[in-house]
């Protein structure tokens, strides 16, 4: 059994202190060394991805004061009790079982006498089941039409990962003709957002698929609610139109009101559930089972690589405790994320929430408070426009945010053109290789005003292509790196108190129970 | 004329920062006492709209200490003497003007024998003719069918405010049936940009504005080959669909290749030119220019507000300053904006170029370092949607974020649902009302994980509903608060020479011109 302390009472750590500011980027990357570190310090991950961290602020010192770190804190010990079964998410005394979805690591996990890896596979299955009969016209609305469009109701781990991950590989699916449905997403609880999707879409041969694991979310009821009312305006049965991803003792799961009900459990968070149904069904009525298939299989390929003890061979792992040293040893608040991929775009959105609701916590896992930060605000934008937009201030700000740029070699259409001898594809390339080098090692200037000091420390993940492999690959990369941080941490990295007032508080506000500011505030709105 | 001095030379400075941790939110935002502070601590804005700092972490003493500074650091001067036409941008020894391109403050600008006013004025009149061409079908393709889709080509400044603004009124103007065509946006220097909008449209029936005051911006240029080539292989003549959008004397100001050419300058910076013809032609063509011309009015009676040197009268200086407080006595690192309205989803997006292209400085506009802290980091999502998301940090985590909402007594399309006895509207402001109770005043708890310290602050804009005069006096709110911001921390907000570098570098790169780790990094993107 793997022993949880908290960072600051580690041996390990107080020598990683000692190392604060020890490596000047601008001086390692600078010449030749600077090339030398490109090749020295990257790290293989699954599916064909390299994760570089030549310029972060480490060196072969640091990368083993790091691997002394894993190894007291037993970081990999404590991922496989987590593959294992054991109860992870301790405040709601739940197992953590995401990376079971994909595919079983190491031994089976077997619950109340369910063997959950069946279980998963067995709803895998049936959303597989599902999707093939409405693609072959099996299952048809009332009048015998095809379904075109699917249309996801849910918020939060819901909506942010399933959505991310259609718009990542919408392009893709297009060129490899294997898009069966388009896929369109309602969350917010704001009327508008409802209706400009239903006014954008023919409801007549639209699937709805109901997203919520306790079946009591009042966004997602609320819009379930307002997409039912639009069928019958339409003169259509909503029975004929509606599915349920919610888990098996949920209201939602009663009853006949949905073409089919596909499970989850308590045991993938939210955040971490796009590998469960909740991206299962509507990524497989989008794009068809086996690409779903796929992207889980590119999952489990980096789950593999995590589990290894070498932290040179575990870019998870090395990629999260570079972000420890950065975040306490640096004392930098905020990551970006930078993908230099359009089909990215909603990407940086939804690891905001994965790492943010993840190791945004103040207290261990024994619910005590620690005495260091924790999670980093997490925010990004595509490349090259991020390039045209805030890079003013990573450039040349008074504070140091670290960057994690993500880049491919070749684009997902395959339309390109050439000008001034180059394809838009190798401009972006050009571009993101560029920025590494300027963040790191600036330029001198006579004019302080076209300085830049350099000394900005950003790694890169690099493939070849965006394909449901490698997309994957890269989910779990980062649903790996926020796991580990969570131990670094000693946090419950798999529940979400923080999430609970405001939702307490907003019932009263409808409740017109309320007083002081509380009932101020609800008079200006007119509640 | 008005001094600028650097922020730590003022002795009004040197009070504030005697004022750190003054004012403990959770105290004084409970009882009756927070009751008061909601009545009192607000100030309205132009077009219905108001600013309540109730939540935030002041009182009394801190307004009057920011008062203080204002009247020293003569910040109302300092925007006086911008609408007069002073060269408030040092660097590129540039005036600064998008706001006479709404209305004119005070006397007219007259620069080289060119009333300014004028010149705008004439440019929105172009602007407004050729768009009721179109909307008339005087101005059509080859086949004589109407344009019914618009694409705007550009990156950054002529990409993020328009996107956001054309979101912003997409469903109001089709509530109010004055969209006129849809507009889409072409940005990103990824092929697959391009590529994904081009085979969502009908090319032959789409026009197409190609926006850069250069006529030089490589990743527009390229986007303008892209969609030239596609119209080319659909058997069009690109110039029946082609507009610029450019200053007058560069290089797409030239030749014939364009239907129209409307004009912008030097004075107006790309992110502060939604006002100018970047924002105007695109969202005349899209809505009308009466709409247009709407959003202009609400942005000039903002920009009319900011005049008043009474701070508590002044809601754009006012939350300028509190910002300044929170950055450099409280020490807080980020903002973040989160509209409860779905329709400004991309209005995070453009603010975060807004402010951190325009404060993310280290040297003064003498061009000395400074040695305070400038801009924040600035990033949001909509409300409910980050409820569910990032908020758990925001409450829990180990940093403090202050906190900007925004919210609507009214949805914008109307379309509604009572469930369990309220509308989904209702849920809405409920929930944005909860959420700064929740986090001023939090909640003690036996169990320390579900404890919420609260004394996180917060302010919030309320309107009525987003309309073109409220969104225009939004938008001019925040680009007058990040215009003050920059008149105290003494820097120039309206260069970017933060985005050079990584140009040139990227040019080289194409050129084959690189050594060391920019060749090493090269090579692995085989560029």
């Amino acid at each position: 059994m793997a022993t949880w302390n908290n960072l600051d009472t580690l041996a390990s750590y107080a020598k990683l202190k000692e190392l604060k500011n020890r490596v000047n980027v601008k001086e390692v990357m600078a010449g030749e060394n600077g090339a030398e570190r490109v090749a020295r310090y990257t790290t293989p991950m699954a599916e064909g991805l390299s994760f570089n961290y030549a310029a972060k602020e480490v060196d072969d010192t640091i990368i083993a004061a790091l691997a002394e770190l894993a190894e007291e804190h037993q970081l990999v010990e404590k991922y496989e009790e987590l593959l294992n079964g054991a109860v992870i998410n301790t405040g709601e005394k739940r197992l953590v079982l995401h990376q079971l979805a994909r595919k079983q690591q190491l031994n089976d996990v077997i619950h109340n006498g369910v063997n959950k890896r069946e279980f998963y596979v067995s709803q895998q299955e049936k959303a597989a089941a599902f999707a093939n009969k409405v693609h072959a016209g099996e299952i048809t609305n009332a009048a015998g039409e095809t379904f075109t469009t699917v249309v996801q109701i849910g918020i939060g781990g819901s909506d942010l990962g399933p959505r991310a991950l259609y718009i990542a590989l919408e392009n893709w699916a297009k060129r490899n003709n294997t898009l069966k449905m388009d896929a369109k997403f309602i969350s917010n609880v704001d009327p508008d957002d409802a209706s400009a999707i239903l006014n954008s879409i023919d409801v007549s041969r639209s699937l709805f698929i109901v997203v919520s694991k306790s079946g009591t979310t009042l966004e997602t009821l609320t819009n379930e609610a307002f997409v039912k009312d639009a069928l019958k305006k339409a003169g259509l049965d909503p029975k004929n139109h509606m599915v349920a991803v919610t888990s098996e003792t949920s209201p939602l799961a009663q009853g006949d009101d949905y073409l089919e009900a596909v499970f989850m459990d308590d045991f993938i968070g939210g955040r971490f559930s796009s590998s469960s149904a909740v991206g299962g069904v509507v990524l497989s009525l989008a794009f068809g089972p086996e690409v779903f298939a796929r992207i889980l299989n590119g999952a489990a390929a980096e789950d593999t690589l995590a589990l290894n003890k070498d932290i040179t061979k575990n870019p998870d792992m090395l990629d999260a405790l570079i972000g420890v040293y950065e975040r306490n040893v640096q004392g930098y608040p905020c990551t970006a994320v930078l993908p230099y991929s359009q089909a990215l775009s909603r990407f940086p959105a939804h690891l905001q929430q994965c790492d943010m609701e993840s190791n945004g916590k103040q207290v261990n896992k024994f619910g005590e408070r620690v005495n260091y930060v924790t999670g980093p605000i997490i925010f990004g934008e595509p490349g090259t426009n991020g390039q045209h937009s805030f890079y003013q201030l990573l450039h040349q700000g008074t504070d140091i945010v670290p960057l994690q740029f993500i880049g491919y070699k070749e684009s997902q259409i395959g339309n390109d053109v050439v000008i001034e001898g180059s394809t838009s594809q190798k401009k972006l390339c050009a571009n993101v290789v560029a920025q590494i080098i300027a963040f790191a090692c600036g330029k001198d200037d006579e004019d302080p005003n076209k300085t830049f000091d350099g000394g900005r420390p950003s790694s890169i993940i690099i493939g070849n292509d965006l394909n449901p492999e490698s997309l994957g690959a890269l989910l779990a990369h980062f649903e790996n790196k926020i796991m580990f941080q969570g131990f670094v941490w000693n946090v419950n990295s798999f529940d979400q108190e923080g999430v609970q007032l405001g939702k307490l508080l907003a019932k009263r506000v409808l409740a017109h129970e309320t007083d002081g500011a509380l009932k101020a505030l609800s008079d200006l709105f007119e509640i």
